[in-house]
């Protein structure tokens, strides 16, 4: 395959959203279903699920928070109970009406048996978990409580991308109750950072941690914290989210508790998710036009190992050799795994297996042949160098070695993935220059960083004009000194416009 | 309290079905849930699910099985793909019929936007998957396929019980394709033992292992294996099942395979599945009128510590010893996980703690005061014996000594239920003895062995007449001798008739 010669078709630069939908077939991670804007998670791409799922939940028990389930249906009335949050999502709700089905007259199968009250599929389960806080929670004893779900949510989607952005998705989302407004806070700001580190240091994707404007909050909050990333593209993904509701939903569906006091209070509550997005946010952040890279303290699989087989004559030796360091690796522990390792012995030409393990993005590949045998080397192939390009270690070294490369890999994508970032983030404090950057721009999305002192109204308009949205006003920034770019409004917050998925 | 005095009321022999509901409060694992015939599982049953989850996924992935995920909704094109499937599923389907909210005139919501073709939440996902397999699938090299996913389904239930049928429920579904008929039939069967060694020795229960019936088949099976425990009503529990599709499944889905041969032939399929109905059964199996009882293998904590603390003075030194046991305990691997327990340090007198912990079923009890301090001994109260009656350790044993007493209790439990079901097992060869016990029985249940040689209309008609069902044909039972009760047929099978949950 010569240098100019791509494994994935088209690249990057030429048409990033065709590059994605391409890396994901060729890596094998998911398909659209053939229900409209549903995905099916293929098996590599639910085994990264699994891994952050395991991490993520040794994570929230280590803070107390214990896993339960609720119903995926929920009654229109519960719905109800909070304004904001019904018009949040009542555009998109699969709802039920019907509980059985009988054959028509054309012997077509027809929806029977109406219900009284139509039900709709989970969208968040805010309103059902209150329903259960409500009746758990009697005095100060029972707080702080704190819960949470890995399910799957629905949120009726016209124009879905796989795993970004599916009527069905998967996600863990986290609900807690507490006796004061400063603990549950805490709680919801514990939970971003909680999440960001994981980013940062398990997915290998630099985040902006912040809050949300007004225009984007999470119908209901009275606070959503997020953390975003920028995209190959330019274009910001929201990584995850963490909501402080206040009182707001325990109003709503009753949640009080007896103080130390004796006095009956509203809880304040928090809710926070991280979903499968997350894994397509790794596929944009650090593909690359030969395939998937996975960074290796999520990937399912470290390492292959590649037989280069004898044309003629006996394998078993360099067979043996490639399932020996496959052992030898598993007994290696790393960011609270036992590696693993594959060794590809499929009956296939080995150059073809190497282009393979490209493409599904392995961070490390090793091939054995007889000359590495004969000369007690091993040669790791990072995913992260070019192709024909291999570290060589002594087989004695090997275990001793690989955890200090897999964290170069970790850090050479992290900080790959910074420096673009940086270099596509512009500190911007004339409209003049806004509107140019967002009218004229038509190649790769930046971050603008920009003064902004308005209202939600306001962000629509620049929404309609730009297309773009404030992805957050960044924590650990000063102030701007410059007045609003639109409302000249003085006393503006430094706040992050981009495109976004 | 009196040795009369129950924790549970009703007490199992004055009412077994308020008694399951009463021990499920005490033992906060469930409850229903605001929406009808679905159900919340509270953080204490959960967290048994969890523990099966993680000990059936790791035998799956030994047998090669990978997970991924498919869509929660199904056309109904799919469905009516298999004829005796969609019969089987259609009268308890949740039908998703509309994709939007909007407010009527009266302010209510009312649901907008009709789907085109409805869609059904899965009951169960064979014919979405055969979709996925029969694009993955094309030739002999892409098989076996093996594939599960763990997810939530629907099923829309009447008269809701919680574990045991509920309009939701959690299970995982494996579904598995095969060159050769042999292959599937053999997975399947291996599956169902699988399943049933795992009810042994993890949730000691012991099951009959056999076959469905004709009438009792999964919707569009050749076959079906069962196998089926004896409830302390004795009742039967189908705690699970491994179905062999044969090519019905693939012919409807066109699952082909370009076979060694080169010749184009259907997969043959299976599927199987286990559910949250599990812990429904380990309740009502092990479970006695103080409550719960878990058994160690499953139990999320199999040992919880009580400190007696001083009524005045220092009690630290008896929380510190508390913490210190429970460190060496959790040093301890038992059936491929860490021990993991409990210290209950709760502001709470100590008796009412050992109730609790009674009610909620945790193994062991350990109780630490100042006097078990001295003598250097540790009290071992087992959840299978009498409350008073304790196992003295001397404390440098502890750790060498536990697992052998978690074995026993796991062996104590499994001998009771067996005996219990032997004791309520009965052979019947004449027709006048089965209709004596199923027409007069109003106390206890039983499984009936008995000879049967006939059809699904006959087995209707049975069902009709006294409630009982073919919980299944045992494998290793010789065929009888007798001619069958009701048709009066030779070469009938031996097959066991029971209600059922």
């Amino acid at each position: 395959m010569s240098k100019e010669t791509t494994a994935v078709t088209p690249i990057r630069k030429d048409d990033f959203p065709g590059w994605y939908q391409s890396v994901l077939h060729v890596a094998d991670l998911a398909e659209h279903a053939p229900v409209r804007g549903c995905m099916v998670i293929k098996p590599n791409g639910y085994a990264i699920w699994e891994v952050i799922q395991s991490i993520l939940d040794k994570k929230f028990k280590l803070l107390g928070v214990k896993n339960a389930y609720f119903p995926l249906l929920i009654p229109l009335s519960f719905l109800e109970k909070e304004a904001e949050h019904i018009e949040g999502f009542a555009k998109e709700s699969a709802v039920v009406t019907h509980t059985r089905l009988e054959k028509g007259s054309d012997g077509k199968l027809i929806p029977t048996s109406p219900l009284e009250e139509p039900l709709i599929i989970r969208p968040t389960s805010e309103t059902i978990i209150g329903a259960s806080f409500a009746k758990w929670i009697e005095s100060y004893r029972d707080l702080p409580m704190k819960i949470n779900q890995w399910c799957n949510v629905m949120r009726w989607e016209m124009r879905p991308r796989l795993f970004l952005r599916t009527s069905e998705f998967l996600w863990q989302e986290g609900h807690t109750a507490h006796a004061s407004m400063e603990e549950a806070q805490k709680m919801s700001l514990d939970m971003l950072n909680l999440y960001a580190d994981f980013a940062e240091n398990y997915l290998a994707i630099p985040v902006v941690r912040g809050e949300k404007s007004e225009g984007e909050r999470f119908p209901g909050a009275m606070n959503t914290y997020t953390f975003e990333a920028m995209m190959q593209d330019g274009k910001a993904l929201q990584m995850g989210t963490a909501h402080f509701m206040g009182t707001n939903f325990s109003k709503a569906s009753d949640i009080q508790f007896l103080s130390k006091d004796g006095v009956r209070e509203y809880a304040h509550t928090t809710s926070w998710g991280v979903t499968t997005r997350m894994i397509g946010a790794l596929v944009m952040v650090h593909g690359d036009d030969n395939g998937v890279i996975l960074p290796p303290r999520v990937a399912p699989h470290q390492i292959v190992i590649i037989p280069f087989l004898l044309k003629e004559g006996d394998s078993s030796e360099i067979i043996n050799r490639c399932y020996k360091i496959k052992e030898e690796l598993e007994s290696v522990e790393y960011f609270g795994r036992n590696l693993s390792v594959v060794v590809d012995d499929r009956d296939l030409r080995a150059g073809e297996k190497s282009w393979d393990a490209i493409k599904k993005g392995y961070p490390i590949r090793i091939e054995i042949g007889s000359r590495e045998i004969k000369e007690g080397r091993v040669p790791l192939f990072l995913r992260t160098k070019e192709k024909k390009e291999a570290l060589s270690i002594p087989k004695e070294e090997l275990v001793s070695k690989i955890s200090s490369v897999l964290d170069q890999i970790h850090s050479d994508l992290y900080a790959k993935a910074l420096s673009y970032r940086e270099e596509n983030t512009v500190l911007v404090s004339e409209r003049e220059e806004f509107e140019a950057i967002f009218r004229k721009e038509v190649g790769v999305g930046r971050f603008v960083v920009a003064p902004f002192k308005g209202d939600k109204s306001l962000e629509a308009k620049i929404q309609k004009d730009f297309g773009v949205t404030i992805r957050c006003i960044p924590h650990n920034l000063p102030p701007s000194c410059h007045s609003c770019l639109f409302t000249k409004q003085s006393n503006a917050s430094q706040v992050i416009f981009a495109k976004s998925y």
